[in-house]
């Protein structure tokens, strides 16, 4: 079955030419277009993984052309995998006058889906999952085990759990518990230069239900979010999930070249960025770019979207405030996170509304899931008004140091100049790029690693235009020095020796 | 300014005439769209509760109309209250190449939101507030407390949160902790004769959060959804929000009236029931509607959403089982909660997906927030497995009959015949209608009852159509006995000294 697949991917391949107009997203969306309307509807899509190859574009340009066809009803994906044409967009939404016959079709094995459940299918959109068997696991999102205080933190959750006030335990206010939101208000004000009351603080349930409460409350179907490329993939899932035509905007050491997002049309009607460690280069945004930034979205009526998921994680550099500190025209949704300070699975984040946006962000977390679990707010709202979260923050940011310097030292030592290192200056996480590799490399270098026990991770997810250098991100938070510089000896054999 | 708005209103009720056809909210639609096309872009519609009382409808009434005027783009809502005309639906969408010079007008104040946050605006979605000066407070959604093993639930979350590893604290399966949904999977056999793998339980932030995935994955806008009339309206939130046309179906004594489901169109992509306990109304669905109802979902291919938020506390009556285990064509969404049995704040739901679902779902989830909190999906699957989860639901079942009873004992003796009392042999409320008084008595006798320390709550809000009786929504499950006899007592004097 799989070489039928193969064959008939190749023939679709062929039929396929590419026009040189614009991106090679837009080129291989034209390209299938005109193939689609020549085929009959259900007809089978290849697979983007063949397509790909077959076309020699990365999987990122095909998948980003499939996204935007589903967003045009052309193709819809079926259950279990892959894709088909389909007349959707017409089908979708039968007028009840002129569809008397259609109400009484027998339910088919297909399900009808929304636009919104099709348009996650053609995502892409799974975790990287756990690899327990590999030794040394660069994988980034770990958090920072080994100082976090579980012994007082589980003391605070052990208390709040035996309070069985009618009050802790019934539905409480969506926006967030209060003592929580001015602990979080008072460290952004010291942290992170952000002057806002505690009512503009909203809690969520981690910074990716921040990103797409801002995706459902300012996005329609078909209209324009400026992302940076790269970006994190989690805020183009958001933004894809709700329909929004995503503008790429290039990055640099600077960080997003501000000057390049759209300058009249397409009217943007947000842009995602990190600007203060570039998800995932590491670029520093600079201070020229950040009041260019702050000036476009103001002359555009855009929302800036602040992703600040690592911002107090910074070593040779001096803190740089948020943008959101600088936000005069109110027009900047700052989102932070628990998830790298503390850890992810707890599940909390937090978002500073412009405060005319307040009351949607506050009504739509309502109408999601009402409230952020209550044991787990009161519970951070005393480990922060206790000390003990600025005190775990110094000794992350000390630990990271360390395990940081052990990569770069380890990288020196090992790989010399067979690879260039990233975005080191802030953040848990590095770029590596191999030097004279090309980006085809790279699922067989993931393999030679795994097969030395060491797990790492294509930097290409992060990309619409996949670069053609062999480059990984790699998240040291979790591992110790020692196995560090063990992982590294171990992946220079496998870049190296090639 | 009151009275200013109040003098607008009226002129603008005056002009307004139904016609007599169909629905009250049908003709109000018809005669305010008349109306807003006269208006120019801009002007300001009545407040709902003041046009409601200007031409004596229910405000639920004219809320689902204002609903409606804004989903089809009509009119939209000030930050900080009031609805004004809109040509958005137009503005809402430029076309790119028609645009270029409303790409550089300056941002105004008023933000640009997107379709789903318009329709936030006119749900008027807000929390019922705690309100602790009334000391007999029959609010609805407050837990069984009292008897809930905190000790136990204390020492568990402890132990959790003590445990460092990684594979803990990093990110999950989107779809839940397999311990739990194998936990509930088995608990589900048992107590609600669903047979169902543990794959197909995806764990959600408390039932709100499924009904939110399901409106999202099922229904574009303009798409049509049958309610329950009355019914939830956290489900009515979601659905509306997602901007479905709402159908209501009349209840009776025997549940949802399933022989008034459309019969051929409108296509109902999903139907929202409550069939082991009406809410509000406390019906039962009766055995052949089951079948049918089933029978109607397979010849519509329509998906039922089954919320069985109360289904375990059952009392005179012999338990139901849940419609989900005689769903063979794999057509039931089935909703579950620990808000009822547990309690809310825990923000723990979760849902049985039809296999051609299940991905959807366990995606979205990943999209809207990547997993429901580790530590709380970790300490219910050991609180359920070492026992404490079934001992406590017998013994909050126990409490709950004899809180029942002394809430029906307490009505006879002091209501006798001045009250109806629906909806008393399941879950935590009842329905109370108090005879010969009009529904326009309600906010008074509100005061009334609140002057006496006693929280009633009307029924209204259940409904599209306002009934004409005074009816309250009397949840009982925090009070102890004591205090509903006494709390009763004082009522009686409301409802009787009239």
């Amino acid at each position: 079955m799989g070489s039928t697949r193969r064959a008939k991917s190749a023939y679709f391949s062929m039929m396929l030419s590419l026009d040189g107009q614009g991106t090679l997203v837009d080129q291989l969306v034209r390209a299938l277009r005109a193939e689609i309307r020549k085929s009959g509807e259900g007809a089978r899509m290849p697979p983007t993984r063949t397509l790909a190859k077959d076309l020699g574009l990365s999987r990122n340009t095909v998948i980003a052309a499939y996204a935007e066809l589903a967003n045009e009803g052309l193709i819809a994906s079926h259950f279990g995998g892959g894709s088909f044409v389909s007349g959707m967009e017409k089908a979708a939404r039968p007028e009840p006058a002129e569809s008397d016959d259609e109400a009484l079709v027998p339910s088919s094995s297909e399900p009808r889906l929304s636009d919104f459940a099709r348009r996650l299918r053609s995502l892409d959109a799974s975790p990287i999952l756990e690899r327990p068997e590999l030794q040394y696991d660069f994988r980034y999102g770990l958090p920072v085990v080994g100082d976090f205080p579980f012994a007082a933190w589980s003391r605070i959750v052990a208390r709040r759990a035996t309070i069985g006030s009618v009050s802790v335990l019934g539905y409480g206010d969506a926006a967030g518990y209060m003592p929580l939101r001015v602990e979080i208000a008072e460290y952004l004000r010291r942290a992170r230069g952000i002057v806002c009351s505690a009512d503009q603080v909203v809690i969520v349930s981690g910074s990716q239900q921040a990103l797409d409460l801002a995706a459902r409350i300012l996005i329609n179907a078909g209209d324009h979010v400026a992302l940076e490329e790269p970006t994190y993939e989690g805020a183009r899932e958001a933004f894809a999930a709700a329909g929004a035509r995503v503008l790429p905007v290039p990055v640099d050491r600077d960080g997003l070249q501000v000057e390049r997002l759209p300058a009249r049309t397409p009217r943007c009607r947000a842009l995602y960025v990190t600007p203060s460690h570039q998800f995932p280069t590491g670029a520093v945004l600079s201070a020229p770019r950040r009041a260019a930034l702050l000036e476009w979205a103001r002359a555009h009526g855009s929302y800036v979207i602040e992703d600040d998921y690592d911002g107090e994680l910074r070593y040779d550099i001096r803190p740089i405030e948020a943008i959101k500190g600088a936000d005069v025209d109110d027009r900047v949704i700052y989102v932070g996170t628990m998830s790298k300070v503390l850890f992810p699975s707890m599940r909390l984040g937090y978002l500073v509304s412009p405060r005319p946006l307040l009351d949607s962000f506050v009504t739509a977390k309502h109408v999601c899931d009402r409230l952020t679990p209550m044991l787990l707010q009161m519970s951070l709202a005393d480990f922060m008004s206790q000390g003990h979260f600025s005190r775990h923050l110094l000794r992350a940011k000390r630990l990271c140091a360390q395990r940081r310097t052990a990569l770069l030292q380890a990288t020196g030592q090992f790989l010399g100049n067979r690879v260039t290192i990233e975005g080191a200056n802030a953040g848990i996480h590095v770029m590596m790029w191999a030097e004279d590799r090309p980006a085809s490399d790279v699922p067989q270098m993931i393999r030679a690693a795994a097969e030395r026990g060491v797990g790492i991770y294509p930097i290409s997810p992060y990309f619409l235009e996949a670069p053609e250098r062999a480059g990984f991100l790699l998240g040291y938070a979790s591992m110790e020095e020692k196995m560090i510089g063990e992982g590294i000896e171990r992946l220079a054999k496998v870049i190296c020796g090639a």
